[in-house]
């Protein structure tokens, strides 16, 4: 079974506020956009990816791309999103090709993700398990908390893990999940959640603190300081 | 009503792999100690520390502080911690003085945590929340898993804040969720989960990314960026 990756990248950035969208702000002199083909094009499982980009920047990712991308593999497809995270998500399935078996779908802004994350929801997938996402425990006790602030639950923290990407999945589980048929499909945070609201079984593997999310100023900082931290290269 | 914090400091910050203490880890040249009474010395209406320190390292402890303390104020106190963390809390508690009304109880681990928050937790108890805690929204989605890593539950995000500290309390709610007749006591991540266990309600105000957790080499990487980046200066 083939390996498509689906990249969201298509995120107005707004909270990052490098006024550009989150693909295209810089880190360390390079776009995420860069730092994220660079992992996935260093997993040789990966043999297809569709970058889901903004509307009006199809080019200049095509140009990230062509810098990154050194030899003939993998296949990459360019397509523009849609109005939310669901909708390109939905954008990149359309462009599936017909040999996909499996289908990765990964955030930009966790463009630290390294090669061996990748092979590891991948081989989770064709061990047997129909929906993957690497996790993490939990630092901070969380707690679940009313409109006014007020504390509802403290969940036993062992029990929790913070959700990465790349989410993993059987191309059918994942096309079931967001099809219009689906009525949990819709607003949702991640992937795998369409997935659990409609029975299905979701697997965590070990995620990698390299994958954070950068949606904030202060999280390219961390992400600067883990990319010249020679101990944390991928 | 006199503001005491007892600030656990007497972990032995295994996963940092410092080869000391957390409390003498250095971060920029100085103890995570030096930063956390800094901090909390700059917040004017704590009027009472209790530092709860290894039990081997009590002058060293004495000395750090000496060294931060300009003038004569807040009242330090030192103990030496107890078997885990509870433990610890509960010989903070043991130090308080007569005219301390509300409890402040914060980690070490926290030690970027800014004079601000203090206030800002102190103001909500003074302002009638008998138990208050600071929190943020979480970035990642939340799931929670079975001992095999089998997805249980996918929270709303929406409604999770990831806990912080200082958490602060009126005295005799933190005595009380600490007393052996609460059958709650023993093992908690947090205080509040205390007090939420015989039915008291806590209080959730805006956290500080400041007071992020030090666990890790990881963490202590971005605690420095946070200290070098002067955006963020307390």
């Amino acid at each position: 079974m083939n390996v498509a990756l689906i990249l969201v990248a298509a995120g107005s950035g707004e909270r990052l506020g490098a006024g550009m969208p989150k693909a295209f702000a810089p880190l360390c002199g390079e776009p995420l956009l860069a730092h994220a083909l660079r992992g996935i094009f260093g997993c040789a499982g990966v043999s297809h990816v569709i970058i889901v980009a903004p509307g009006a920047h199809l080019d200049e990712c095509r140009e990230v791309a062509a810098r990154v991308l050194a030899g003939g593999r993998p296949l990459v497809d360019i397509v523009a999103g849609g109005a939310d995270r669901c909708a390109s998500v939905e954008a990149g399935l359309s462009a599936l090709r017909q040999d996909d078996g499996i289908v990765l779908v990964h955030d930009v802004a966790r463009c630290l993700a390294p090669a061996e994350l990748f092979e590891r929801v991948i081989s989770a997938v064709r061990a047997g398990s129909p929906a993957v996402v690497p996790g993490l425990p939990v630092t901070d006790t969380v707690k679940v908390v009313d409109a006014a602030g007020l504390v509802l639950a403290t969940p036993d923290r062992d029990s929790l893990r913070g959700i990465q990407t790349p989410q993993g999945f059987l191309r059918e589980v994942l096309q079931q999940a967001h099809s219009p048929a689906n009525p949990a499909a819709g607003s949702a945070t991640d992937d795998a959640v369409l997935v659990e609201r409609t029975g299905g079984h979701v697997q965590v593997v070990t995620g990698d603190d390299r994958a954070l999310k950068i949606t904030s100023p202060l999280d390219l900082a961390l992400a600067a300081a883990l990319l010249q931290d020679g101990s944390y290269a991928g």
